[in-house]
């Protein structure tokens, strides 16, 4: 008798050894259908393959990333056997999924050459395998056994990967007339990949050495449906359009020079307003909960990361320390500001009634990434956190993690991100070794997230294993208007810095104590967010936001003058006005701003200056009538207030 | 007939050789009094030396700085003479003049020490040498006999200067019984010195240099009337109770660690929020003149510094290249925004029409200083200038300058900085290897600054000489309440840099232009600034700017809970206020927050609970009588809005 716990804590008993697809079918056809493998004590496996012993398991479909991921990586193994069919010879390196799909690194005979053009037929003889409804099937073999098969085949790639290998370890995958090196797990068949694309071919080192070999790489995603793969085609195209450097460039939001250095954003006026705009608007919010500023340097002494155990940790991989002339002095860019924070919580002694203390910086910090790895605003060198530290009481926890969630609710309602999760990340209690601090501090610390968490209704996830080396922490992510996730504010609970900093404050009984530190950003970084927002967007900020809220648009030259004059008036009211005053057609001029995303046109000619007034057009949605210059300010600025209406003072 | 060309271009003419003392005397014996030295077509001379040419001169009394540098170096020879007096065979380096007074590093000799205690017997031998009216005397020797005179001395310190200069420009200078080797000028006798103080004795290697021996410094300042001894050591009183460094402390405004770093100020809550108040109140006066705001990464790649000369420049005596882990790359810690503002305008071609681009930010730049030089906020190793580059035509120079001139009287009358000078640096027009341009571009430049500063009535001075490498520039003096002078705003002409980033516009003749460029931080930094301020105010800051405006002081614990809801009201009516609740009598409340320099307290017991309103008292004037919460709003805020009415919108 095999007794199987389910995610539910419900028990199933089989008789004999079961596989995951018994399972699924002992539950429902529909599940049957849908599942795609199985987690068996927290490993992921074929649905095939026999459980012998008790065991607690969940099965994966379509809607959690590990069946996705199942799916992609028999997809790999079907390009790879299309690839075989029409380039015999070529050897394989790995073909692992990516977060959307998978590739193959190739390397193709010396007289072959693959291009954009060929895809096409590779993708036809993939649809073409995958209708064959081959099993995929796993065995496990010894590893001399391992190299004697690849070194038959000439694949001298596969034969360095298993030289690496512990013997008994080793397993590989067969379906039709493949067969490859891989730990799986694998889809039970090829029949339920309906839809194929491949996407793109690149050069690639073999293992991203630059010393070794260049590889071809051939990038692919695949569906159950058909219609999947249509709407994903869709979603991608309108990726490219909103994509925030494409629209960072025409807005004249940021921009990057090699001469400065790569990864190193330069925000431009319109972006720098943009950014100022959403300081502001932080700033106010945390104002409201207690927060005060603080401004700390970008270097630090060396021995303040050893300290703060950041040198040990990421040192090496870092920008290097700098040094000076003389005195023999070291310094890092900051790749963080708590260090910083925490000595300024050391400058006078703290009591019990001091805290919370939360210390809040707009602080740009350096880490250093290679230059393939950078990515428009979202992956860069220099970037600035929206960062706070909160110091308080282990009894003050709870309530200051729901009152950081509160903050993250008031920022996702002002920039209508209505679809958000959250993710509670926990230490893998299998795994004690990789976490700083004692066990019960994490117990506290982990209990505070979920209890917040509940009491706030949030829509959760756990993740055990995820959690930060030195602490539990809670991630938001949101999904944009083309349904793309994102991950965006962190909380972060930490017992270490207070221990390695030894922090203090003076309790009610007179005795010293070590206060507990929340690290929190809800914009994450100031960069990434603005490249979010410009995709969620397509750069239409909201009008509270955005760089510029109203151009004028004068019909004539002759009334150029009038429209400063409004543009004056506008500007001293608070309103961002432009004025455009080009000698263009004013049919033309409508044109242009609407495709600048200016919110408000308003059209000035001779009846406007003789009343003092402007004829008003809404961006996207044409004509809302004249109105006194005084009345549109009125209009205009209940719009924003009513946007920002209850979320602070 | 010798002709002598006076500052005014009057020319006096006399019969056979003169000095300067004479001239003055054939102006006036007032003069004749007063004066202390000449400079002779730009070089001081001793008043007794003869101008055998005609020549022009400038009479120099104590009114100047070369007249009180004349009379602290003859002071200097003085306190030789009085050490050598009581400590006969003592070795003298140098003594030169320092910003007020002068020192003398002397080596003892080994069997004799000297400290605080002697000074006052130095002082009194000093005084009575002056009183005996000594000559002093200039004469030209040659070098083995100045070599001869010191190595009988036993003197091998000034063998060692003597060995490095030029035979044939060796002068001493005797008084009394002591002998110096000298480049003067002096006093005609010792009798002009009427009051003498020695403030400080200290450690100084010889030449600066560590690996040397350590000698004896002693400082003194000395002046020609009892009274201007006196008023000196009041203002060196009050000084020491507004040093920045004490009330930075006091008022928790910023603060330093050992572990960030020596140098590396650490802004606290108190004074961010003070610094964010002046930010926002330059930012609103800078956009009201079309300034755009702009933000950019703290390092740089080397070859920006390269482009921009400041590698070769400064490179060696900075903080040294950040390497990366890999890549090869290298960056530097930012010393000057101007490299990446000029990035910023090559990102799209610019028009004539475009011009004025004024490009600001608020940029934090690094520049090493050794750890002597360090001195709290005014001399740092990072710090955040109020920069700005105004890129413009050659014809919208002049403009572009009265307008930045406009924006540092606005800052002065805000701040109620009263008292300023301005000090316009022009070129060694003698020195043309000094500088970085043509000729044609420099006359431009200096032209422009000149004529701005007559347009705009500004009291100046002209300083040959002074001028940056890289352009011509008009500094802004201040006096601070306890007439103290202080080097604020920069305003800088630069033709050279366009040249190294090769910026250009298009102009109205469809030709590609160079722009001009101004380099302009009206604060200068806002360490030194913010630490200018607190010597100025003393710590009490204008009301608008304070980072508290008013405190709450309930009577008693009772009333804890109306303060709290009076301090949320007003905070909410932008006015910056805390609670004093601890559980002390008023007039102790009182008394700790006069001391805290809140401006305003406000006393709230059960009178005011029960009517809405609370006691005023204004720090320094007591009393203010009883006002409801809203007439207290109402009250402070045209206080602000007074103070800052009509300086920006």
């Amino acid at each position: 008798m095999i007794q199987i716990t389910l995610p539910d804590n419900s028990v199933r008993e089989f008789e004999e050894a079961v596989n995951g697809y018994d399972i699924a079918r002992s539950i429902s056809n529909q599940l049957a259908k849908a599942v795609l493998s199985i987690s068996v004590n927290g490993e992921v496996w074929d649905l095939s393959r026999k459980i012998e012993n008790d065991s607690s398991i969940k099965l994966h479909t379509w809607n959690d990333s590990e069946g996705q991921e199942t799916f992609w990586h028999s997809s790999a193994h079907v390009l790879a056997e299309a690839i075989e069919f029409y380039y015999p010879g070529t050897k394989f390196g790995i073909g692992p999924t990516v977060d959307t799909g998978f590739y193959y690194d190739i390397d193709l005979p010396a007289d072959k050459i693959i291009s954009e053009k060929d895809l096409q037929k590779v993708e036809q003889k993939m649809l073409e395998l995958a209708r064959q409804k081959n099993e995929i099937i796993r065995s496990e073999i010894s590893k001399a056994d391992a190299i004697a098969l690849f070194t038959e085949k000439n694949d001298e790639l596969k034969q360095e990967l298993i030289s690496e290998l512990e013997d008994g370890t080793i397993t590989l995958y067969s379906q039709g007339n493949f067969t490859d090196l891989c730990r799986g797990p694998h889809l039970p068949n090829t029949s339920y990949i309906k839809a194929i694309k491949l996407t793109a071919i690149a050069g690639a080192y073999w293992r991203g050495d630059e010393k070794n070999k260049m590889l071809t790489r051939i990038y692919g995603v695949t569906f159950p449906k058909q219609k999947m793969l249509e709407e994903y085609l869709v979603m991608i195209e309108e990726a490219k359009k909103r994509d925030h450097r494409k629209i960072g460039k025409e807005m004249q939001l940021f921009g990057f020079s090699e001469a400065v250095g790569q990864g190193l954003p330069l925000w431009l006026p319109k972006g720098t307003q943009l950014r100022m705009q959403l300081e502001d608007f932080l700033k106010k919010v945390q104002k409201k909960y207690g927060y005060e500023q603080v401004m700390t340097p970008h270097i630090g002494d060396v021995k303040l990361y050893k300290t703060s155990g950041h040198y040990e940790k990421y040192g090496k991989d870092s920008f290097q320390p700098i040094t000076t002339p003389s005195e023999g002095e070291e310094y890092l860019l900051k790749p963080m500001n708590c260090p910083h924070h925490c000595e300024i919580y050391k400058m006078w002694p703290r009591s019990y009634k001091d805290l919370p203390v939360r210390m809040a910086e707009f602080g740009t910090v350096y880490r250093y990434e290679q230059s393939g790895e950078l990515h428009g605003l979202t992956r860069v060198r220099s970037f600035t956190q929206d960062d706070a530290h909160i110091f308080c009481r282990p009894d003050q926890l709870k309530e200051e993690f729901i009152k950081v969630i509160d903050i993250i609710f008031i920022i996702f309602k002002a920039l209508s991100f209505e679809n958000y999760t959250a993710q509670i990340s926990l230490r893998d209690p299998n795994k004690p070794e990789k976490y700083i601090g004692s066990v019960e501090n994490w117990d506290k610390a982990e209990q505070a997230i979920i209890e917040a968490c509940k009491e706030k209704g949030l829509n959760t996830v756990t993740e055990l294993g995820e959690a930060a080396f030195y602490g539990p922490k809670l991630d938001f992510m949101i999904k944009d208007a083309i349904g793309r996730s994102w991950q965006l504010g962190t909380i972060q609970v930490d017992y270490n810095l207070p221990e390695r900093f030894e922090l203090e404050y003076i309790g009610a009984d007179d005795n010293r104590h070590r206060p507990v530190m929340i690290h929190r950003a809800p914009f994450g970084s100031m960069e990434r967010f603005v490249a979010v927002l410009i995709e969620h967007t397509a750069g239409k900020f909201p009008l509270w936001l955005t760089p510029e809220q109203a151009v004028i648009l004068p019909i004539s030259e002759k009334y150029n003058d009038y429209a400063k004059k409004v543009s004056d008036f506008l500007n001293i009211c608070d309103i961002r006005t432009v004025v455009d005053n080009r000698n263009e057609k004013i049919g033309r001029k409508i044109r242009d701003n609407e495709l600048k995303r200016i919110p408000y046109l308003l059209i000035v000619g001779e009846k406007e200056a003789e009343t003092e007034s402007v004829s008003v057009r809404r961006q996207g949605e044409g004509d809302k009538g004249t109105m006194t210059n005084s009345e549109f300010v009125d209009f205009i600025t209940k719009e924003v207030r009513d946007q920002l209406s209850g979320l602070y003072n």
